[in-house]
């Protein structure tokens, strides 16, 4: 098996956002992960009550189709908040990792439609690190800068919901299979003017912040692909003298750049690639074995994704808020 | 009407990329437009005829669900290349706009789902150039670099290709209205290994870069939204032990990194908002007035959008090459 | 004689600060030079005088020690621009090349103290337009960015202005020889608060930008190397009731920031490489030969490097300005 | 006192690169100070004992001119290196404050020539995260980036070294005052090619990362300042026919490229502001009052500066070197 192998590839970045910017390190098998949210104004009141119900949405619960693992997702933080408000330093957290024994004898199976091979092919190594940053467990990082990025957004009354609008799972949880997902997202309150006119446009940017969390297949914003078998004289959002809109089939975006309607998207994920049930897969050196998990793996991603689609969403309009912050009403 | 105004909001930058970079200027209605590709790499063997042909792709035709407007795109090259091949210097490049009487009846009109209501609400100013940035005409641009970025790819047999898999439009031409598609692309012979682990994701970016489309309302990779309703016992790409994959559901990523398999994704497009028949809007002040496009506008944005698509997923893919050229049997 | 050899390596990008920003292209061989601002607030009146009056400040003059090549440095703008104000989009310009053959005859030797060698040794090759971009040439489009930001910068009433401290060569230019210059520049009325406190430093961008002018070897602000033999007791800045300051010492940024005095700092020019007596050297393959200029070449950077210093201060100064324009009194 | 408010100028950002990227977070009065290296490629050996060495030069000691602080920095690693190599994951770090008392008294004081007066006026506020970030505390995070990066460095012979050229303090150090100092700083066993050749020139970020240290004033490189004198034939740096130079009058440098001999510049910096003497200066609603230090504070930077200046120029240089690292003999 030949690798790409060079000193600048092995170099895995991580960081999300141009103004409100998320930094984020560590794995499943590190003993700590942690980040850095640099960008956040001065004067933001921390709710940490808030942060942490944020975290318990997506640690796995007694919901059937969570995971076993114990996830007791403590953030702690470092520097950047006094007396409860945002100085606009560098706010910096961890959060230690409870359960950091490797599943030694996984590591060496290219688990399908896994990181395993891919990470394989990119970095020539297969270490802990690494692999654990594809891991789920990085996105407790990512609840953490997207409830930072909601407590900024809530001074300007923007708020952000995501629903599972349908799951396969809904009927069986016991065949050691896995389920994908759809999830319905909504930011209400947002301004008009928000997004780049070209390239950086407001729902590309979505579209972005979505595909790169694991497992998402695909972006729609308001009638998305529906709106490809549409003719323009029902798709069009008509304007009432009083600029309210007939419809939002744009999904609040227009051009690029909000319109002060709506926005809502819709966002799919493929089934969990690691089954409890057996799949034949093959080995690093090319032998046939068998792979399965155990009752520590998800079955469905919906009911740790929601608060994560949120965090991102809230990041990327943060993001865009941040640098036109001084022109909205407050 | 209350418009965000601050100088800072009235700032349109105009770049794509973080490597192999396309900056761009001008709209229709100024004498050129034009942009530099920095980041190409020295020793590109550069085809003008292709490039030329490539612009010819975009512009209207005897199609004739294509705008009248003349547009004989002739590039002109203003430096970076000697001897017919790249110097490793920014390419810069122009192309006169032929035909550049604004519609001044149509300045003061908010033209339903389009960027004039956005812009104003974002600039406060309804500048020829600023509306121009959100024509059509600036996807010119785009398809210079992106032919620039296939004759780099080309080196590495690297190939990309856009079809119409579905448009609204086969049957019917003469209503005056406008019609939406549904675009397929695929990219061959990407070698494993390119995107980057958690945000900057191969797959994110190719997202970012199609909804960074005008009109663009949606975008899937491999199953993509079907993905949704699938177990992870169907779904899963197997390897065999020769490395090959029984499946490609993924469509050639996984984890945000290249797998070696084709890529493949779609990408939905709304219906051009443009009409030439009758629709109810408002002007600026908010008066009911009608608004009318005339046979300049196309119909579909099937027969220019397709190199537009192919030229995204080229300066995507090139972005990414070129961060590890070196290791690129060539 | 060994090369780095590497794709990534022919690289040249070429452009200048994070919100205002300032990218360019060609060298001194191509048909032309030119460039785009991007990030230059809307509603900025253009005085097109004042900028040929730059790029004439610049350019070679019956001054006795400028070269004798003829620049008639007109600069032409492609967009960006309407009714004599921005409109904040991309401002596209090009300047043509009126004399572009290349001296054949130095092509393959390696210029003392000059770009030649270490070109060769980063790009392998020594094409035309890598070379010349190398070439004080380039330095014209760095004069049109800069006119344009000291025309934005003139609204906050923020005046730049560079004078030639101590040249060495104002007693003697029949020698064939070449001199360097000390050159002292002030920003006047520039508010409190510009800069960054960490790493980007109002102070440290100010040397960033000196450094990257073709030729210095140094930069100090305030009292500069002086201060390195002053005492605390001597040299801090003392601030009377009313916030002013009892000296200067600092140059007006403490700290990183700029703290309303104003801002003076000085550069440090070597001597012109080039000289039009004979110097010995070797040529590309190691060979002994000697290498002379003409009457085209400098004899002193003086009086063409004063509005290339000034235009590199205001470029600095209006990316700072940018970021916090809707605050100043305006 | 007016001041410059804006949510956006209250953001503290904090990072320094591009490709090997330090970011760090906290000051004196948080509980840790601490960062992230990003960008550092896998498989360089780290040496613990060498950092922790690296942090003891910095810290204060019985040196006579240091502040007698406790600052028992010991660095923890959380992420990003297993096995005591890295993985090429971002490694995360941070260093527990020992004394986190602020000095209250000094809280409404404007220290003379201090951050105090320029972070009210563009922070508004004077939180004690925010004037922390302009402490001497925070260059820990930089002396453990570049600590880092030294030993990436090591693995291409690269040794960087600074020593204190001439100080003023060596004469005298019980009058309660403070003195400046200038660094003396050399490169050796750079390849030849690193730096871009326009505007991000490898001797323009050198001096962009010197003046962001703390109390930095002035940045030469090679004959810096004292070129300004010379003519070209005293100047140049002639070649041999072996490619060998006889002079380094450039401090390796040309063009903005490494020419392959040792680098070598001089940073000055002023006197520290903080006097344990008594001076006059005035409170922040501009009431006369003095203020003083104690022997908690420096008196001289040098002691502690030099692994700073290190620091500095290890993290510009392997900037440079991890875009061409696969380039260099290893």
């Amino acid at each position: 098996m030949k690798t790409l192998q060079s000193i600048e590839n092995e170099i895995k970045m991580d960081s999300f956002g141009t103004s409100f910017i998320l930094s984020d390190y560590g794995g499943t098998y590190d003993s700590h992960i942690g980040g850095t949210i640099t960008g956040c104004p001065a004067g933001v009141a921390i709710d940490f009550d808030f942060i942490q119900s944020e975290l318990a949405r997506r640690a796995p619960s007694s919901h059937p189709h969570s995971t076993q693992r114990k996830e007791t997702d403590k953030v702690e933080f470092l520097s950047g908040i006094e007396n409860g408000k945002t100085t606009g330093a560098p706010i910096a957290f961890k959060i230690p990792n409870m359960d950091v024994q490797p599943n030694l004898s996984m590591l060496h199976i290219l688990k399908p439609s896994h990181a395993s091979y891919t990470y394989k092919m990119k970095y020539g190594i297969t270490d802990n690190s690494g692999i654990g940053r594809a891991s789920a467990r990085q996105t407790a990082c990512r609840v953490v800068g997207g409830a930072i990025a909601k407590l900024f957004l809530k001074q300007f009354g923007i708020e952000i919901n995501a629903i599972c609008r349908d799951a396969a799972c809904h009927v069986s949880t016991n065949s050691g299979d896995t389920f994908g997902a759809l999830i319905h997202c909504t930011i209400k309150n947002l301004p008009a003017g928000l997004g780049e006119p070209v390239y950086d446009k407001f729902d590309a940017r979505l579209a972005y912040s979505m595909l790169s969390i694991n497992a998402c297949k695909g972006f729609e914003i308001g009638k998305g692909f529906a709106a490809a078998q549409m003719k323009g004289s029902e798709y069009n959002d008509i304007q009432n003298p009083d600029y309210s809109f007939q419809t939002n089939n744009d999904g609040g975006v227009q051009a690029g750049i909000t319109n002060g309607q709506e926005v809502y998207f819709r966002v799919a994920f493929k089934p969990i690639p690691t089954l409890q049930m057996e799949q034949q897969t093959i080995d690093f050196e090319g032998n046939p074995v068998t792979c399965a998990g155990n009752n520590r793996n998800d079955i469905c991603v919906v009911p740790r994704v929601l608060p994560v689609v949120e965090a991102m969403a809230a990041l990327v309009t943060a993001d865009f808020v941040v640098k036109t912050s001084a022109l909205l009403p407050h």
